[in-house]
């Protein structure tokens, strides 16, 4: 990507910060949710922290070692297309140079208006590869490194955001932990969602108060699951 | 894309089926772990079917409305990106045909080689912008009417997958249930980790052995952190 100065305005928030953002946005919602649910349920706070940590270990796991193996599938993908792709460029090369020229054709060049480019392409085997790769098959080389710092940061960010959720329920008695919880939760959220809108691009009170509704829902509708079975 | 044979070879599964895999996936494991963490302090399946119940809840709309609405974020920056684009081709065109010259030398063409393509562009201001939009920033055109139905298909998977580990508890008395639902779901992971490696052209025995770990990992954790507390 070139490194012009408008470069830097389409700028939207490193890898880190989203896989932060992943983590914290389903470890927010999902144990405030259970919590709340069990709430209407059960009185025990003890069960509901115990299956609040049970969910917060599950979910954090799930996630992070999810994500890693994903990560590491990807890298594996793409080297198993570029292997492809090189063979295609090193037998077939007249089929490839096509195909070059239909890209091309999409954006409503000419045949003719293609051909340097293709003949250009021609002479740097290599290079023609990493265009196919990124032009053809929208596929850009992955960063094997990544892998597990991504899966430490989505299943951290997870944990952190679960623990707000499940604070009152252990430092409060059964009637003040549910509404301390949805208070401190909501707030939470908004704040999350507002930062988030920050770092995305998108409007921060509107995103706010997107994670503000789906937390609030997936806790409603866990609430009223619970309610209905007990 | 061009239509040609080989393409067919690249290809991994359509949007619908990768929403299922996600939803599944989550909801395969972490209802599961739940349950089976809670197994490990609880001897009452009735307040473990209400807390999986209520993570089946949770997390179908956590990752379904998410999901839904990051679509929709998507579909926004899209469109603001693109009438940034479309104002630089407008009001910048030297700065923009530099660009391009710029994305063209990182595969080792010359500026007189990427010319000819350069001035083409240029007498098409919209395909110009479609070009910069893939090929500077990665972006593709999103589909807004996938949103919907992608967060259903995440929402349902994960409500699917979560019923398999929660049934024996739901039938059975709770000696019998822990194991019953814990021989399921590892067959249900293997088979859903084999067809899902089926489809993502990843080797199917890995990924089948890769689900179960993160699953019987998940559900060790969940489970041994909420025996330590009771």
């Amino acid at each position: 990507m070139p490194q012009t100065p408008h470069v830097e305005r389409h700028f939207t928030g490193s890898a880190t910060v989203r896989d932060a953002v992943i983590g914290m946005s389903d470890g927010l919602t999902v144990p405030f949710a259970l919590a709340a649910g069990l709430s209407g349920a059960i009185d025990n706070t003890t069960v509901i922290v115990t299956a609040g940590l049970a969910e917060i270990a599950a979910g954090s796991i799930a996630m992070g070692l999810g994500g890693y193996l994903a990560a590491r599938s990807d890298a594996e993908h793409f080297h198993a297309e570029r292997s492809r792709e090189e063979a295609e460029v090193r037998e077939k090369p007249e089929m490839e140079a096509l195909e070059v020229a239909e890209i091309f054709r999409g954006y409503g060049l000419s045949a003719e208006e293609a051909t340097p480019l293709v003949e250009a392409l021609r002479k740097r085997p290599d290079a023609w590869v990493d265009f196919m790769m990124r032009f053809e098959l929208g596929l850009e080389a992955p960063d094997p490194r990544r892998a597990l710092a991504s899966a430490a940061t989505i299943a951290g960010a997870y944990i952190v955001g679960g623990f707000i959720p499940l604070g009152p329920y252990m430092a409060l008695g059964a009637r003040m932990a549910l509404p301390a919880s949805v208070g401190i939760t909501l707030v939470a959220l908004a704040i999350f969602g507002y930062v988030k809108g920050k770092f995305t691009g998108a409007q921060p009170v509107r995103s706010a108060l997107q994670t503000v509704v789906i937390g609030g829902l997936a806790a409603a509708a866990a609430f009223g699951i619970a309610k209905a079975i007990s």
